[in-house]
């Protein structure tokens, strides 16, 4: 296929790879120059320009947050000007608000939709393994299936309103940051009575927590090992704002996701802004009178 | 061996029935005389008395709460005429500070004891395939370990002072509760942009929470289905009390547990105190205006 | 003085007619005629726009939220225009960062800027009795010092830069509501000991605290009268957002502020939306089972 | 009248001496010796035994908490062997759950009972100018009044159930630590915005909440002057244990408790245990990111 692709941060760059490997023509577009060209050596073609990018077969989208949607898509009026029979398909964990937003602006335009966010980090996206949640019209899922194939490990199709899967990112994010902050909790705890984290998470998720999310981040806390971040708690502050406003859109109360901006704020004023989320435990530690090493 | 066991509640006369499907020779007690007819009928020898099961090779106890074990083993001295040899193994989920106490009696009256908690539910429990989370002297465990074998299928040393698997339960079912209430919310935020429980959570336990107890309380959930309760919400209401009792022993702040807590009795309010505790999902529904059926 | 004032909702309304009965030349102007009208059988001079309001000694603005301000004064470009020596007062109630954008808008351009957000309802306005606070330039709170005092009881000067004066109304206002949910509690916790509302507020606000705030909205609590609201709940939610917004631009968790945003979005999913925000006390009694009249 | 007097705290001593000024025949015990000296100078006279001081037309008890109570009046059959026309007011801030025990104890001993616990910190305990709350049969309540009228400033009845008193008096002092809690987090989103607690203190204690209690305790905030503390913070997390045990048995949430007690255990891991409760202020700067010296 005939594929664009904008955005190649850490996960994008290695999504785009995959679909080189894969046989496609990967037209790719990126505010800085660098990963184009990387990119380029594997293959694929350096886009002109972003409206460059957003034509063919399919366009791949996969920007950091909202603001960059916005300031890269729409205010670049890339829907606008899209070619008939194009598929945008955008990866990136965006808002709820700007989910309909977005799908209610193409169907405007005639342009097919597909949302479809990811789970996985940038060593899975290397991989070709990543979790896809997508949804939108059926017709246009069908024809960007073998995106997906090349990209993930499996896709799950949530609907045929797109930001159905937008909603279903946000939940599981939730859930992930959840995870972590009832070990770090329950550490915390134990900790208090003389168990070292690596013991007392090493026998949870062997014994009960038997799944990678649990195992990796449990790891992560017994070794005190924050830095690199798999995934950065500021970016996972911004998804547990995410979550609060589109819980706030449903009218739901979220207890748990209060408790998680409140962590991870202290999070950050304690310098743990750049460092893997899974710092949540040293929260739970200090709280506890126990400071770590910074 | 020959083996007391005193305690035939749902749990405890499955982990007897396995003892003696083992070929162990097991004396049964139960305050209520029921259970001990019907394991009579499996082969097990009916305890002239508590202390006629507290003795042996090793006694097994298996009691609801604090309050039982205080009623059935401390009031009656139980500890004090223990014959030399026996080892003590307590499988009950009690509170830190009784375990603490516990081990020090134990010890004082030169009695083996081993704190030696469990995961599963009943009908686990009737498998023979709990996972057991052992603390205690090594030599202790290492004799009641065929014991283990034939309830269990794992077997998880914590470290030499029996207290350690007690926290080490604790924070698991705190884990656990924490597990629940995370797709509670997550599913309350959802269904407000038009996803049922079941879309969301058949998507997020198998694309990310691959392990029984997110699949098992996720299928719960979408299914509306909390009677009969696999685990009573009151029984997970004492557990999060003991979870935040040990916490305060450590000096450790649990905010989790504290809005698990406050969750639990607002279920508790509205009539699910018999209700499997996964109905903490009616709780988050009911708060974002969505009464579900009583 | 000749006085531009823009907004005449509940509050400004009251506020401009006190300061024609100070003898104050006062041009009004509201999105909505209505108001204009009333004020101009009061002596007020209807403005022929919002530009023509913003002129003067000194010009008035008392709009809703932020999208308000944006909408009347910056789309409109009102300060680029304002004429030499003009104090624009601004005493809505809006956030930490318009308020530092505005500051600095202002200042840009060469207009004094005086922040000075008010304690009191529409009755407590209507009779000139506000409680002001002001932060900006002390020569340009000092010239329109005569205005505070035709309006209000009291000005509090909390300094030089404008958005000081904002973050004490955001932090006062979530003390107000932190009052009012820990009377909506208390009184939970009571009445299911027996007391009715009115005897323990009764006592309470008696015997320790006697002060206007609690005393009102504890008469309120006890008398269950939401309706008509003195302070919408919808506004409420709105500045426990402002505060939740300022304190994470400081880098601090407020879990009291965290807790007041799920239980006011808790009522509002009840239907309390357009009530007094005391009717967070529906919030707890319903969490305790206890339904009262809708 | 004839008194004894059980409990010579700081607060008791206070008491004990108004009611020697007020020209009462005062018999005093004490667990340790050096108050009932301190008193016999003021003219008390010391009781032989703890029975020798519950006799004569009253007996007034004001112990540290439930295990005072137990140990000194319970566990000593005190209420078993008291003479005929006693009135026993038990002043001390207890359990909800012993409040309801008491009441019947001495309700099957014959024996009148008045819980009448106060507000108020030692200094005003010595003035005499306690807040009485009073809760018991009106006819002995009536015989005690002149006792409470050298004792308190004010008496305020809530019912003849003497536990009402007890929970009113649990429900206040959740009222005071969730005012000084909201200070607190007020002050630590203002500190970011360049705010001294002072400065935002000084003004909404003056303009809106004009009462001893936030005045009191926001200069305390102001000036962090925890030591020597007015009111241990162990004592006020020990009555926020106490108010969420009567909330469980109300079966109502309180989440500002559940946040209460967090922040307090964290005080407690951070040194100040023994200090003014109102270091929960430091707990809400130390979270934001600002160690104050310790």
């Amino acid at each position: 296929m005939d594929v664009g692709f904008i955005g190649l941060g850490a996960m994008g760059r290695g999504m785009a790879a995959n679909l080189l490997k894969a046989g496609h023509t990967v037209r790719v577009w990126n505010r800085s120059r660098g990963a184009v060209d990387v990119l380029a050596k594997e293959g694929a073609v350096p886009a002109a320009s972003s409206r460059d990018a957003f034509r063919g077969d399919a366009v791949i989208s996969m920007l950091a947050d909202d603001a960059a949607v916005r300031a890269v898509i729409l205010d670049e009026r890339l829907i606008d000007g899209a070619p008939a029979g194009l598929v945008h398909v955008n990866m990136a964990t965006v808002s709820v608000a700007l989910a309909r937003e977005l799908a209610a602006l193409h169907q405007a335009h005639g342009v097919a939709y597909v949302a479809a966010p990811v789970f996985g980090r940038p060593d899975v996206a290397a991989m070709g393994k990543l979790q896809i949640v997508a949804a939108g019209d059926p017709a246009a899922i069908e024809r960007v299936q073998p995106l997906f194939d090349a990209m993930g490990q499996a896709t799950w199709r949530i609907g045929d309103e797109p930001h159905r899967a937008n909603v279903t990112k946000l939940a599981g994010n939730f859930m992930i940051v959840s995870a972590i902050e009832a070990m770090a909790e329950a550490a915390a705890m134990a900790k208090g009575h003389g168990i070292a984290e690596g013991d007392l998470l090493g026998v949870l998720t062997n014994a009960v927590f038997t799944v990678p999310v649990y195992k990796n981040y449990g790891a992560i806390i017994a070794e005190q090992r924050y830095d690199p971040p798999g995934f950065k708690l500021t970016l996972g502050l911004k998804d547990v704002r995410l979550a609060l406003a589109a819980a706030e859109m449903a009218g739901a109360p979220m207890p748990f996701a209060s408790v998680l901006r409140d962590n991870l704020l202290d999070a950050v004023a304690h310098g743990d802004a750049e460092r893997d989320w899974a710092a949540l435990a040293r929260v739970a530690q200090r709280r506890a009178g126990r400071d770590g090493p910074a």
